[in-house]
C-alpha cells in the first residue's frame, strides 16, 4: 500500500519509490513485479528516456483508492501526531469526508455492529472459521 | 491487515493465527509484536489456560475497521470469484453498504477526483514531494 500511495502522490520512477520508500531495491523490485503481476500496476517504457520504466495505476489499482483514504484516516486519527496530508476535492477545494462503514440504511456501523459469514465464494478453511458455535 | 482480518473473524491464540494464515511461527511473533508494540492488539494471558497467550484487538486495531472493509470489497470486485464473505448490519441482517469516499456534499470521488497537498504535521519530504511542479 505504500508503493500504491506514493504511486497517488504522483511517484512514477522506480528511483522516486525507492528514494520516498527507503527501501532495499532487490525488495522494492520484488513487490513492483508483484504489484504489475497482481495487475495493479503496469510497467511501460519511460517515454522521456527509453532505457527506464515507468510505473502506472491500472483502473485494479486505482480502485484501491478507499482503501488508501482508509489506511490515512487511521493514521492521521492514532498516529498521535498532525495530518501529513491533506485530501480535498479537485472541483471545490473542500476536504473529502471521513469513511465510514454504513448500513443500508445509512446509520454507522462499528466493528462490532456487523456480522460476518460465509459468502458464495467460501471454501472450507472459511467455513470452517466462520462456522456459529 | 491479515492479522486483524482473522481477529475481526473471532480468531484469538496464536495458533489459530497459524493455523489460518499458514505463515512461519518466527515471522507470526514478529508480526503480532509488532502490532501489540503499536497498541493494535494488546496480549493477555489466557482466560482458561494460564500458559497460553490471547490476542484481543485494541480501539485503535478495531479503528481499523474501514480499511478491512475497503480491502475486502476490492478483493471481491477484482478477484474475479465470488466473495468468500457477506458483511451485514448485526440488527438488521442486511448487507452493508460499499465504502465510497465522497466530497462534503456527499459526491462520490475517484481517485482522480482528488488532490494531496501538504498538511499541518507534513515533514520536509512530504513537502518536496508534493512540490507543484
Amino acid at each position: 500500500m505504500l508503493i500504491v500511495r506514493e504511486a497517488f502522490f504522483g511517484v512514477s520512477s522506480f528511483s522516486g519509490f525507492q528514494k520516498n520508500l527507503g527501501i532495499a531495491k532487490n525488495i522494492l523490485t520484488d513487490r513492483l513485479d508483484k504489484l504489475v503481476a497482481d495487475e495493479v500496476f503496469e510497467k511501460d517504457i519511460c517515454a522521456d528516456d527509453s532505457r527506464r520504466y515507468e510505473y502506472a495505476l491500472t483502473d485494479k489499482g486505482r480502485a484501491l483508492f478507499p482503501v488508501l483514504v482508509a489506511l490515512m484516516q487511521w493514521g492521521d486519527k492514532w498516529s498521535g501526531g498532525e495530518p501529513p496530508v491533506n485530501l480535498r476535492d479537485k472541483k471545490t477545494g473542500k476536504k473529502i469526508q471521513k469513511l465510514k462503514v454504513m448500513s443500508k440504511d445509512g446509520a454507522p456501523l462499528k466493528m462490532d455492529d456487523v456480522t460476518v459469514s460465509p459468502g458464495s465464494g467460501a471454501d472450507m478453511s472459511i467455513h470452517t472459521r466462520l462456522k456459529p458455535k
